[in-house]
């Protein structure tokens, strides 16, 4: 393949960048070479010859993807000091990303786990399911580190917490976007403060509590 | 268009079992006419005659969907009481709806909740949201009977209370699916208990611990 350094790679993050928005809204069974070529103006064998195949187009706009929500969700959250801060901030910071519209169609990811979940096992649907192994693994650290600094009880489960503030944020995700109602963020951000404040010491929620409170934000 | 009564309502119906067990795994835009028309041995021209378009085999296929919910989900768990243990008796009933996969990529309108959020309005989206809307709107209604008979406290505000526990069970779906883990259904058990238990009233929590503790069940 010939290709000008530089010039190509702003050619693929173009084509991957416009690939994850179609895929948060139609999926990435979804994703067609032929209508990403016209949208782009390119001709279809120049776009096909950037990845090879549609599963390599679909693995390479998962990865990009991956970038976007390190940089839009990540990157902020871990400003936030260790422990339940920062638990709280990785929520808070994945339901500004769903409000912001990252991806038009919501979360990039949410939507892929759903697509896939129930098919047979591949390298889309293993690269998905590592994506959301990472982010809730990052959740349960920021647990566990609450737990450890004694902000959350010792009896506090890491994991549980992780799965439970997650169906949270999910499910802020999947209604704000079924019923275009920002009110369903806001339910989000309720259940992340009474699920946190359930399971914090009081040191814990003097932490939380000092925070903007997540419905009355500048 | 000339049919056998009975016999092409027996032909309707199967096409439609199969057309949302096809769904629940590669969604409803993923449904072809042709791919259903060859797994049941008719022509093409046939099954198209029975419903006319896609999309209103998609809006037969989730009616058909929604009666196979009311009876896995609803008629069981509508025997319960009304109150805390219907409540309970809904979120249980799911997710052993989940766990015999009814539908065999999981929970069908929690996958087509997921595939049309994102996409513009129309007939399709229309429908699932109204189904969406059915189901939440009966969690919400054993919450505020639960509320009047004081087993909730007076303090639980019912549509955030049916939105933490659809959180908990559409989180359970998705990662039951996607990691092949049973162990993600006992978490939305666990998860549904405590949340219950935090807003119960003393005789609310009595009716909950007189139930079979959700992880030890016969």
């Amino acid at each position: 393949m010939t290709r000008t350094p530089g010039v190509g790679d702003a050619t693929r993050e173009a084509i991957l960048r416009l690939a994850a928005d179609q895929a948060s809204v139609d999926g990435l069974e979804g994703l067609s070479i032929g209508q990403l070529a016209t949208a782009l103006g390119m001709s279809k064998s120049g776009l096909f010859a950037h990845f090879g195949s549609k599963e390599l187009l679909q693995l390479a706009t998962i990865e990009h993807a991956r970038r976007r929500y390190v940089h839009a969700v990540l990157v902020p959250a871990l400003q936030a000091p260790r422990g339940i801060e920062r638990l709280n901030a990785l929520c808070d910071s994945f339901l500004s990303y769903v409000e912001r519209a990252v991806f038009p169609g919501g979360c990039f990811f949410a939507a892929a786990m759903a697509e896939y979940g129930g098919k047979e096992p591949g390298p889309v649907r293993d690269l998905i399911a590592e994506c959301q192994h990472q982010w809730t693994s990052t959740l349960q650290r920021a647990a566990t580190e609450a737990r450890t600094a004694r902000q959350l009880k010792a009896s506090c489960a890491p994991d549980q917490l992780a799965f439970e503030v997650e169906a949270a944020l999910l499910s802020a995700n999947w209604y704000f976007h079924l019923r275009s109602d920002t009110s369903y963020l806001d339910r989000g951000r309720r259940a992340i403060r009474s699920r946190l404040d359930a399971d914090a010491t009081p040191t814990g929620r003097l932490l939380l509590h000092s925070l903007a409170h997540p419905l009355r934000r500048a």
